[in-house]
């Protein structure tokens, strides 16, 4: 018996096999599979934008790691950053959940709670969606509507030579929060729980936790013209860069120390969770230079960090601090191959 | 620890829950949690239709039962069908989908030969989705798009006092079809297979593994202006008939012997299956009494019977072939309480 793991290889196989079985024709799809989302004509000023996320139980969260707060908060923020990814504003939400047997009203109603909590703060309306119990694993899947004025959309396929690399916030503080969790579930464990918290420990428990996808941000920069690619960073940026360069057809050359990591770390640390730590829900963009001086340096109190820049020859490539240069290989999150 | 099961006793107490906990209030939003499906201005002359459906390993498949075929094709049947059930024309499909490590590639392929096969026939477009591997249950949720001209949608909770109670096709085939799967894969461990299949036994076993969405009905009736109420049955006639009439506020006068059950049985079998099985994914409806005359007896060669009518008191009746009235209990599948 073969595996769908080692059928398909990465989701990058998986879902070219799915583009080409699904062979998309329709005039008023205008992005299906394969994007951050799929773009949809709807009415004549505007399209909508269509995305749907799964959190499973053993593979996005874990209940002795998460509290239920942030398990309803992070399966919506998933979705509202793919909206994010496009420049939308997200409007409507349906939720699939399959609870399990042993969840307890409280932890319920806490999901709930995050992730209503979360959609109040965007206007998103959760609208409808399916419910059952199974006996194991938890899972929730979130579909979100968002809008964008007709044609407006931002893609990741707009990058082109010469163009500057921003990101958004600090990279890899959801990866650190995560280590955090696992040590601290750990020494309770063993009953030695570490005494007080170290600086940069609580926003990246924050970070992992309440992620906050940067709808605003997106909406920024569909409206100001300013991104000629745009995706957020959910698979750690070596993997989502790389994604970006191959929809674009380009590459890119990245500066190491301007890369922005999780905080007070050793450097090779820092830059190897900035690369490769996952679920940061942070965006990244191009800019042409002739524009990338009217970015702002911060957008509502979150830097905009320029990294590197795009190249047309198709590497990725990582210059480090010493001027010396190696291949950028993505060591991101593939749901897949882990 | 109170489990989920217990503290919400059925799916419906649920989604009471989960309606006061959303409070919707988008002008844009016509229709939330609680129907077939939600309901959303797109555009100056069409609503979009959203629906999102679960298929679940061990609740709504089984790998033993099911061939991967069936399991695709059922999944995406259950969401057209509740484009279907408010007479929209299903347009746009997102699947999410967490694979199991043990599913074969050929597993997939057919599953998704299964999905697509349905979808090509309706020309609804796969347009996303999101994937994981899971360690034990497979689970798939599709979410379709559907679009209905604006304002003319059809609800559950139109029926009036007086209309006729119609549902297409015969009920009880589709649970016929999983008693017949179960048993054989029984004797087949006893290694003691049943010789020939008895008439009645291939269309029960079509109707369960390949259900027939019944879009075009629904979008005639949405034409036509016949229907004043219009839902799918999906978890039981007993069980979505007390729906419909609770959002109607109204009641049910149903004869028994004119609902049409799946085949050559006893009848009280017969009607019981027809009543309280689940999955037929047939069209229930009311006309009102002066349009009735102006429904054909078949739509596309589907039979459509009066099976009763509505009522003003909300209880629900069964009139038995012998004149004696019963109380009508909702019997039917509740994703909560089994």
């Amino acid at each position: 018996m073969y595996t769908t793991v080692s059928m398909f290889k990465t989701e990058q196989e998986f879902v070219r096999w799915l583009q080409a079985l699904a062979s998309q024709k329709s005039p008023r799809l205008k992005l299906g599979i394969g994007d951050d989302a799929a773009l949809v004509a709807a009415g004549r000023n505007r399209d909508f934008i269509l995305t749907t996320d799964l959190s499973i139980e053993g593979v996005h969260f874990d209940r002795r790691l998460h509290p239920a707060r942030a398990v309803g908060h992070r399966a919506l923020a998933r979705s509202l950053s793919d909206i994010a990814a496009m420049g939308g504003v997200p409007r409507f939400a349906l939720l699939s959940i399959a609870f399990t047997r042993v969840a307890t009203r409280e932890w319920v109603e806490e999901f709930f709670q995050g992730l209503f909590r979360l959609a109040r703060r965007f206007q998103v309306e959760v609208i409808g969606g399916d419910t059952a119990v199974v006996r194991r694993t938890g899972m929730i899947d979130v579909m979100v509507v968002g809008e964008v004025p007709r044609g407006k959309a931002l893609r990741r396929s707009g990058a082109r030579p010469g163009d500057q690399i921003f990101v958004s916030g600090r990279l890899g503080r959801s990866a650190l929060g995560l280590e955090i969790l696992k040590s601290r579930a750990r020494s309770k464990n063993l009953e030695s729980r570490p005494s007080g918290e170290a600086s940069g420990v609580a926003a990246a428990l924050k970070a992992h936790l309440y992620p906050e996808p940067r709808v605003e941000l997106g909406n920024f920069l569909q409206r100001s013209r300013l991104a000629s690619a745009l995706m957020d960073i959910s698979d750690g940026l070596s993997t989502d860069l790389a994604r970006l360069c191959e929809a674009s057809g380009v590459g890119a050359e990245i500066q190491a120390q301007q890369v922005p990591g999780p905080g007070k770390l050793k450097p090779a640390k820092s830059l190897k969770l900035a690369l490769d730590g996952g679920e940061d829900y942070e965006l990244l963009f191009t800019v042409p230079s002739r524009k990338a001086s009217q970015l702002p340096e911060k957008f509502q109190g979150i830097p905009l960090h320029c990294i590197g820049r795009i190249k047309r020859s198709r590497d990725l490539v990582l210059v480090r601090r010493d001027g010396s240069s190696t291949p950028l290989a993505a060591a991101g999150y593939d749901h897949f191959s882990k």
